[in-house]
């Protein structure tokens, strides 16, 4: 069943966005009658269209995410294409926050066009939240510079640097935290003022081994390995 | 440096192909004397250019690859930008060999195609080993049939009906194997009938936990998590 967001509720039915109705009539061809699934207050909701297309509450499932941790992702400002990737697959394996951040070595800039840009990748996680079946749709900040990254929780920057400390031997060792962030760096890396920075910022810089993966390959590795380590 | 592989040696230089040539002179523009590296016979050699665009050995260096298992993928025939997609992402990870299978579900045909499909997946596979610098390209093998993924080694079925099986207790019991075998469904699913003949071929069937991935994330999610499990 397809499934869409709604933040409005009104009596017994859900109001769905412009964009929605289009897929819902034009692509998916669906018509009155026909059964929807519809998230509104992280809750899902089987939902029946009338002739309105209005999407009128037949039942209200209470469906758990399994998932007792936040992933906070922290990624460099990346060509479009890239940054869709990045969103599309992170939404995918359950990220919760993204922040994109401004680092030396991104070459990309988006001066003046960053409330277009948010907008922008928030409809590419809300697409992505329903093509996976999400009760949330995760939240993209604003951009932030890289002494602006204070969380708490455990904190973890992908280093060019670092040749010991493994992403494995911290994950390991600190299954306690509810709350996990990681920063990415940019093609050619973070520099060595900037890993600095986040070390001040309680960041562990720790290796991915000896694969030399692409800028936009390493958040889709993070999250799976974090989902790997807080499985059973 | 930039990355080449080459299969011919001749006195104390070594032969690219016309699409690597190609690729030095009009899209690098490297001129005689710039240096390139070029892998021959699984070891990295440092290479000069001279006025014909020969590469002339000048050092050579035993590269040792710290990965001391195997990995092989069987993946769905898919649409093309997925396929090209996974291998692309597969290589970077560091898989060994890809084996394009056809299941029940898959909606891709590639009838009388596939010589020239598998040519243009090797491509691909040689340019990402290119980029991830690597000292192998992965293998490529003729499109199977289920029936006919018999190998040696610990052999892993990605299964939507199994629940409590998860990948990590399966991985985390059996790191003495020195073959990793990963076959991945379509979208849709493997039928009741493939996983059952993967179980009589020996594939453990395990559930990859409760995100929804789209059949193209599976397969980087998988080597994902077996470089983790296998890292210190």
């Amino acid at each position: 069943m397809q499934r869409y967001f709604s933040n409005i509720k009104k009596d017994n039915f859900l109001i769905l966005s412009d964009n929605d109705l289009y897929h819902i009539k034009t692509v998916m061809r669906m018509k009155e009658n026909d059964l929807i699934e519809v998230v509104y207050n992280h809750l899902l909701h089987i939902c029946m269209l009338d002739n309105n297309y209005h999407a009128i509450i037949k039942e209200t499932i209470k469906e758990t995410t399994e998932k007792n941790f936040k992933v906070i992702l922290c990624v460099p400002l990346l060509q479009e294409q890239k940054m869709s990737f990045v969103l599309q697959k992170a939404t995918e394996l359950g990220v919760d926050e993204i922040v994109p951040i401004l680092t030396s070595r991104s070459i990309v800039k988006i001066d003046g066009k960053e409330d277009k840009k948010i907008k922008r990748w928030n409809l590419i996680c809300k697409e992505a939240s329903e093509q996976s079946k999400r009760l949330e749709i995760p939240k993209i900040s604003n951009i932030k510079k890289i002494k602006d990254l204070t969380f708490d929780g455990l904190k973890i920057v992908c280093s060019t640097k670092e040749q010991n400390t493994t992403i494995k031997k911290v994950l390991k060792n600190n299954l306690n935290y509810d709350t996990i962030v990681f920063v990415v760096g940019p093609e050619g890396g973070l520099t060595n003022e900037e890993e600095e920075t986040l070390k001040e910022l309680s960041f562990v810089p720790v290796t991915l081994g000896n694969n030399i993966m692409r800028v936009e390959t390493v958040p889709i590795y993070l999250i799976s390995v974090l989902n790997y380590e807080m499985m059973e």
